[in-house]
């Protein structure tokens, strides 16, 4: 299986600016990035989607994802740091941390700013309900 | 203190559309939302930033995401859920799960494509490095 560029980060093959590393998990600044301070989270195991990682390493993840994220605030002073993950890029599961400075560094495009009927939300909120 | 919106979502003074409740997380979907599921997973308590949240109760969180992430993959059958944390908006914290279809509805605003030189960013994680 090809290599994801990212797990040559983590063997050493190429290089990455590291922020933080553990067993299982690396974390280092992005080298195209949105903002000053723009950092991935990744498990060094090869798992394409964030979701099919087990519960453990998940939970790993993100608590890694909330020590940096206090440190980029610390260190950087931004207005505020953003999570952001959307798997549709490199294959290799990973998190962005993306400080913001004005906060137009991210956008969620809205079809539209009407609200949704109740009626509708409440239909399709059965149809995905999960018990607790 | 006035309260949030979302804590008159938890309290049932406001109808919202539950997709999931605990006893300290509620997921509810957006009113007005980016894509046909999008959902918002949020503390019950009134918390302002995400990062504030003790270290339990951000794991819980984030254990709630990956179920109703993995919920909104089955029943709906996007692209891929994105996971959008912003912390720019409500003064409470929030958990954006956003089903892609497209892949267009969220975007990250790159200043330019340029690669950033390695020196120029292994200074950088140098001041922000943390020990594991």
């Amino acid at each position: 299986m090809p290599k994801s560029v990212f797990s040559k980060f983590v063997s050493g093959e190429l290089h990455c600016s590291k922020v933080y590393e553990d067993d299982e998990i690396l974390a280092f600044l992005d080298q195209t990035p949105v903002s000053k301070g723009h950092t991935l989270v990744i498990p060094k195991k090869e798992i394409d989607h964030l979701d099919d990682c087990p519960e453990d390493l998940y939970v790993s993840l993100f608590k890694v994802v909330r020590k940096v994220s206090r440190q980029l605030q610390h260190t950087l002073k931004p207005l505020r740091v953003a999570i952001v993950v959307m798997g549709m890029e490199v294959p290799h599961a990973h998190i962005h941390l993306v400080p913001l400075y004005t906060g137009d560094e991210l956008r969620m495009v809205k079809r539209d700013d009407h609200k949704t009927a109740d009626t509708i939300l409440d239909d399709l909120a059965s149809t995905i309900f999960l018990p607790s």
